[in-house]
């Protein structure tokens, strides 16, 4: 990929980890990334959903390839999730509650406007799923458990991170995990 | 409250559900409130960001007063859990998924940028958790797991919305919450 059309998207997802869809425009983009104001419409013609679009396409693949590392290096789902909950907690922490989750972001500002991004949302987060969910079943969760156990596992990690980011305190976050956790053992009957 | 007041209010509120703070332009707001221009610096004469934290401790004691009202018709926890999510379920399938959380969309438009809007999230969703947990000790819950298992119910029915405006499907409400629900009556000792 292009060096700056690759900064664009890069940006573009920091953006809306921190200030949503909606709240990032497209001046400070192109200034936070370095890049001519022109750079924006030679590569993304269609304009800033576009854009939205790539980023999001981006972000799905980036953090589906995080839960599979961790999975990988924790088969145990239990200490799976317990590491994917701590890591959240250490992301928000060094980044001053500034890093949360793209696609929860751009959702709550477009589900109800921007059709085409609402579809990478829903995209992005079936990946993930996915991702848990084969992680889980390699982990020894019953097939018929894991799919269901995965969605709950990411609904509590979203929700946990924007409770956490309206608090400035991963207090909600580890409050959460300790549940999931709990969750995730009596699928494997512990 | 003044009726155009109030009118500006409510429509704040189903504006930041719909398409969260960063979103809701102020020409719409007025329009859609039936209000004259003026009326928006009258009321509130330092903008939108006071609009928005009027909305915010409006949202929070308006979705209390909903926690307080599962709990006194369902003292059974798990019961009322399983009441609230459905209530969502009802929620999103009747505003064809626009209506979500005000304070989660608003959270994560401004968590990092507008502090006096993220200490009124911060506030609603601590008023909300405290509602939880008071259901939940009324409930038998004991006194020492009710706090963190209001914050671990509120995270993941957040969590949940959000996967399921994204879907524009309720089944993620429906999975997490079957979760949730046995959440609560381990809490229990069942």
């Amino acid at each position: 990929m292009n060096d700056t059309k690759e900064r664009l998207i890069r940006t573009g997802e920091e953006m809306f980890r921190r200030q949503g869809y909606a709240g990032s425009g497209l001046k400070q983009l192109v200034a936070e990334a370095q890049a001519p104001w022109g750079s924006l419409y030679h590569f993304f013609p269609q304009g800033k959903a576009q854009l939205g679009e790539e980023v999001l396409a981006y972000a799905a693949q980036l953090y589906a390839a995080g839960w599979d590392r961790i999975f990988a290096a924790f088969p145990d789902p239990v200490e799976a999730v317990r590491r994917a909950f701590r890591a959240e907690v250490k992301t928000l922490e060094t980044s001053g509650f500034a890093h949360g989750c793209p696609i929860a972001s751009v959702t709550l500002d477009i589900a109800s406007t921007v059709e085409g991004l609402r579809l990478s949302c829903a995209a992005a987060f079936q990946t993930w799923i996915e991702a848990i969910a084969r992680g889980l079943l390699k982990g020894g969760v019953p097939e018929q458990a894991a799919p269901d156990l995965a969605v709950f596992i990411l609904s509590s990690l979203e929700g946990a991170i924007v409770l956490s980011r309206a608090a400035r305190s991963t207090r909600a976050l580890k409050q959460t995990g300790a549940f999931v956790e709990l969750a995730v053992a009596a699928a494997l009957e512990r």
